[in-house]
């Protein structure tokens, strides 16, 4: 079996532990988080000192602490990971051998998913190590990817797009159905269908709409209807602008 | 059976044709199209004179053709509904009763969907129309909403957002991938679970990133990434100041 431990308590790490609990091929044998907490019974520190010995070291902290808790560590040449698409591989202390086992999507502490289908984007500075995260994450998830920091940096900027601005755009149609007495239970059927229309087309095939169409006249009245919601008319305009040049 | 014909042969009459081709409570027992298509054997003309007697004439053609096609029924008092979810109800001809069975969803010619899931907005001229459209849409949907025009016209400016918007958002996500040679099938996963977050939160409690966080560092390093996309960096600026403000 594979030894791994696991570093921080947060949503990541609590979604990993079950989801390594569950494999047979690796086995989490520590935890360490600050306030000792621990998970499916796994032993767990708030001392790096009683840090036992493990194949696999993965780091899932806040992005600004993953620095910090690499230097903490107090062994040279194990294998560290961290878990985010935004840090760089070499911000993870030198003295031991670095990688990146970042899980792309987004979790949340109430919500159960499985790995099974999460892309995990592995990178690393040897080949030995490559293939170690590679078998790890292929014990939890079938979609593994080599990906390099550049390339991450780039996956993590895609993730805001098709993550958190979608999620506004559905926060602006909430809003407009509030405003207007009507239930967003009305948008969720096209929200879903427009998730599902790209899993076997591409966007722009799928792309359909006013601004699509040039249709300047409805473009007008719904800039009217918007008139007075300047931040929204501002983000109608220019998301208009950009279909129309894409 | 409750009667009822459907004009035209685009997306949306296709899809109605084949809903009420299994419901056991309405018949559609003509259709009208320019060029004479039957669908599912049933009965169909191009020429307005031939249009027989129904209790339901469903337009559903291109918003700018819905007046045109309305004026040029030969017969008076019928109840005539157009399938859009921006025209305004007085734009049908006044010669007959007056309604609109809009329904909200993104429908594509190649892809099948349910009806029953779909929301149905049914607006009338008096109550007994009213009672017939309602009537009609619960034979082919559980989702069955009364809409005033002004609501109706709001409903599709949302839909705009989470549709239209959404996909070409969808789209930048595609562009950021392609260009770094990253499969667009990394991001499927997150923009399921997106997608399907909202269905028991709401968008502003599924709000998450470095805009929501005031994670200004990141904000600033995806606008450096961002340099050599202009219309992109727009995007993301206009969005990122109005998940601050929101
Ligand atoms: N959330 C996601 O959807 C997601 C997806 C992919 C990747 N990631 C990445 O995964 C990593 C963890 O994210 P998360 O969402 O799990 O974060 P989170 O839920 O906010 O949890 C952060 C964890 O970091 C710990 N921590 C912070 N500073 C620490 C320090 N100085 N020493 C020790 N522990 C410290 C916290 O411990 P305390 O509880 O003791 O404060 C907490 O357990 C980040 O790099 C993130 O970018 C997140
Ligand atoms: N597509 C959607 O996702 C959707 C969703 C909700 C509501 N709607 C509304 O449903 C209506 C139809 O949309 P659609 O997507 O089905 O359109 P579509 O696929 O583009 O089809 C348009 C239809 O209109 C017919 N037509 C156009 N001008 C005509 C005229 N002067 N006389 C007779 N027929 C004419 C066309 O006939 P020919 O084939 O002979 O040209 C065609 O059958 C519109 O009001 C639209 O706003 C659409």
């Amino acid at each position: 079996m594979t030894k791994v431990i696991i570093i921080g308590s947060g949503n990541v790490a609590t979604h990993l532990i079950k989801a390594f609990y569950k494999s047979s091929k690796v086995q989490v044998i520590q935890l360490f988080n600050r306030s000792a907490t621990s998970t499916e019974g796994i032993p767990v520190t708030n001392s790096y000192d009683e840090l036992l010995n493990a194949d696999l070291y993965i780091i899932a902290v806040s992005d600004d602490s993953i620095s910090e808790v690499s230097h903490k560590l107090p062994f040279k040449g194990r294998l560290v990971v961290h878990t985010s698409g935004s840090v760089a591989l070499d911000e993870l202390a030198p003295e031991n051998r670095r990688g990146v086992f970042y899980p792309l999507q987004s979790f949340s502490r109430n919500k159960d998913i499985s790995f099974a289908g999460i892309p995990l984007c592995i990178e690393a500075g040897n080949d030995e190590d490559r293939k170690l995260l590679e078998y790890v994450a292929h014990s939890i998830s079938r979609k593994v990817y080599r990906v390099n920091s550049e390339q991450r940096r780039s996956l993590h900027l895609a993730a805001v797009f098709v993550n958190n601005f979608v999620n506004h755009l559905y926060a602006i149609g909430n809003d407009i159905c509030k405003k207007n007495d009507l239930s967003f239970d009305l948008l969720k059927p096209l929200i879903a269908e427009t998730a599902e229309k790209i899993e076997n087309m591409s966007p722009a095939e799928a792309q359909t709409g006013p601004a699509k169409r040039h249709d300047e006249t409805t473009v007008q009245k719904h800039l009217d209807q918007l008139n007075t919601y300047p931040t929204y008319k501002k983000i109608y305009e220019t998301l208009t602008k950009s279909i129309q040049k894409h």
